[in-house]
């Protein structure tokens, strides 16, 4: 059976009335699906209200305790809600859920090495069973980029690595098809240019734009996460423009296709 | 099959050593139970921080939006996660939830007649096959004082009110115990003294202790909520002390039983 994973990162979720339209043509994806959103400014913004400092350590972003309960609010309850409520509007039986619900997601907290992130975790499990028990009542999973560990803890956890976790985990019994939702149209060959989407990319051409320089920064840790998940049974990945996911979904034909060969 | 029913209030939720200790006890209980929390006053703290007003009306608390996305991040975020991730650690399989997650409880916004306020939810109706189906999972759902609407709003809503309706509508399908726990070792024939707990109220006996003031305020909607899930075919209404949750549960031999004759 086919399963649907798609991630929208923060800019999606800034966008109020953006948002609302995503929504609208992800709750028209046939059959089952899957939501997993990342955090967006709000956090930041709401941080900086309550007078929690964002700590960085060598470019790096720390959650501390006072960040992760900010994070645990906005993710989980505000954004995670928000979206889900939407979604029973269009029809959509959402529901909301941290790795901690149901124990879907179990992290363990990274380990201190050079740097200490703090309350981040690094996924270790992912209880594909429950989320297909939920999928078979008819349930569509809105995952919050929020995990736990067995101490109790919640963990923040990059949405990216949760997405593609899940899309793996879930390989072992459904045809899964990841799709990535961005800002842009899809991997670009040139930065400059947004309509120079690469329609498809294979490891080989990404080892030559990476080391060209033509993909960079943010996008080799999406792409090492897209490329994972294909390697590990995820049928197919497709990194493209939230308000194309539709067409990326049911036809193929939009963003970028990563295939193995 | 039995079913618990637990409702905890916000000074549970605020003392974060006794609310572990009560987490445990519940973790303890055998058999399928759901557990509904209250708010707690960290929703008011987080909101006097951000410079959110809390807006009274002839004494009542209004729910304006920013209030709303205030207690969706604290009730829905940080306090439902704190207690899922908490009874997780205990190895109890909990599902945090608010009524929009899986369409559970749906609500409709309060009808503005002399005082408007807000978003607040009346509670329409709780999809108990939907509950019934994650019971039948393993897992433990935790409710957020917090339900929605057809037109995708989350709603504020009164705890005591949610556990009456989920027991209810639970009802049907289980045998259920419902167990309201407070700060006090249960309804208290004089208000004086904390260890003139009434071990059976019956009706006739509440209207009584209502005529002479032993019964006021806060504990008369308490009451009317617990009678009516009596009459409505919960099996068991117990108002206990959180510490005597186990016993009441259990034995049935803390604090007050309501019972109909």
């Amino acid at each position: 059976m086919k399963l649907t994973v798609v991630k929208i990162g923060g800019n999606v979720i800034d966008n109020q009335e953006f948002c609302r339209s995503f929504l609208q043509d992800f709750s028209q994806i046939e059959g089952p699906k899957i939501l997993v959103h990342g955090g967006g400014k709000i956090a930041t913004n709401i941080a900086e209200k309550l007078g929690i400092e964002t700590l960085m350590v060598d470019g790096r972003r720390i959650t501390d305790k006072p960040m992760l309960d900010v994070v645990t609010m906005v993710y989980g309850g505000l954004v995670n809600k928000s979206l889900v409520a939407q979604l029973q509007s269009f029809n959509t039986n959402a529901i909301g859920l941290t790795g901690a619900d149901g124990g879907v997601i179990l992290s363990r907290k990274r380990p201190v090495k050079e740097i200490d992130y703090g309350f981040v975790g690094d996924i270790e499990k992912v209880d594909s069973g429950q989320i297909a028990g939920m999928l078979g009542q008819g349930l569509t999973p809105v995952f919050a980029p929020l995990t736990f560990d067995r101490d109790g803890n919640m963990l923040n956890t990059n949405a990216d690595t949760q997405a593609q976790a899940v899309a793996v985990a879930m390989a072992e019994e459904f045809e899964v098809n990841l799709v990535y939702c961005f800002e842009k149209k899809g991997v670009l060959s040139n930065p400059e240019d947004d309509d120079s989407v690469i329609s498809t990319l294979i490891p080989s051409l990404y080892e030559q734009y990476k080391a060209s320089g033509a993909i960079f920064k943010g996008m080799i840790p999406k792409l090492d996460n897209a490329f994972k998940a294909l390697s590990e049974g995820v049928s197919q990945v497709i990194i493209c423009h939230a308000a194309e996911v539709k067409q990326a979904v049911s036809e193929g034909i939009a963003g970028t296709k990563l295939v193995l060969s």
